[in-house]
């Protein structure tokens, strides 16, 4: 297969990209060979040596541990719980949260043979115990697996001695009452102020 | 900066592609390197070392003359013009035209400031005299550059010796009259056979 083909077809399997816009890419790409593609090409090579998975919580960095678990200014004692990376990146957008991070790697999902072993709950466990963690926020998707997993996760932490949280349920901030679902608004209710 | 950061920027910067859209591709990338990204990487670099636009037609290719041009099973006497390589597949993936090609790199935009000089005319003039060229399809644009374009190059071709038509105006295969332009419209009842 030539190069041509070879670097449409990489493309097109990216999310949200196909087979057109691959080839648009790669056109605009080959028009900029110097300004664009060549720059491209080095920044995804650096991305595959350089970034590695933080072993402590999962994150992706260039430093091992990520510069978030080695930070000094983080709080120890607050651990927050996502299912990956992209809502890390998401919280830290946020910029809400000043504890440390564990990415579990997915939710558990008895259908799809997901279990508690193949998420990173047993290490999650090992951590509170050993860094004297006092409260586990659970960010967890407000869906039947998101809340699954964070029940499995709150009962294996119950005796641990940290708090255990949850996101609150209610209205998205902007949100039009109008284009609300049942169960969001029956939340926000009950959680009234 | 880091390798995070840069390659979410360079890949930003892609036609379609956004901050967020980029920042999912190089999550999902990261998740899987050895399958996806290091294939991806290498592609890029492949494509940037191995591609050239072609001497003769301005297509892009592993070899130069591309492929197109050294094929002896395409027609010599048959040169199809257009503006850009994207149209150049296009039609190829249409399998119409057994001829061979000429990109122009562009079309006339005097707001632009694009000139004739801008494009490759010149060089389509002389290959039309040196190949012996019999016919020039002018397959531009419908817009007004697009026929401006072809304006001026039927006039440069004049005296070449060669004939030189257009694409055909109509309604597209499949089209429905009711959501036609007016000047489809009338094109397509004025060609009416």
């Amino acid at each position: 297969m030539d190069a041509i083909t070879r670097a449409i077809e990489h493309l097109a399997r990216l999310p949200g990209l196909g087979p057109r816009s691959a080839q648009r890419i790669v056109l605009h790409l080959l028009r900029q060979r110097e300004s664009r593609l060549r720059p491209l090409a080095e920044a995804l090579t650096a991305l595959a040596e350089a970034v590695r998975a933080c072993s402590v919580c999962g994150n992706f960095d260039t430093t091992d541990p990520c510069r978030i678990c080695a930070s000094e200014r983080r709080q120890k004692e607050l651990l927050c719980v996502v299912k990956d990376v992209a809502d890390l990146w998401a919280l830290e957008r946020a910029g809400v949260f000043r504890g440390r991070y564990h990415v579990t790697g997915g939710l558990l999902s008895p259908l799809d043979g997901v279990t508690p072993d193949d998420l990173r709950i047993p290490q999650l466990v090992n951590r509170v115990r050993a860094e004297g963690v006092r409260e586990v926020i659970l960010a967890l998707d407000a869906t039947v697996e998101g809340q699954t997993t964070a029940h499995y996760i709150a009962d294996a932490l119950a005796d641990s001695g940290a708090r255990v949280s949850h996101l609150a349920h209610g209205m998205p901030v902007g949100g039009e009452l109008e284009f609300l679902d049942d169960g969001t608004i029956a939340a926000a209710f009950r959680a009234r102020r």
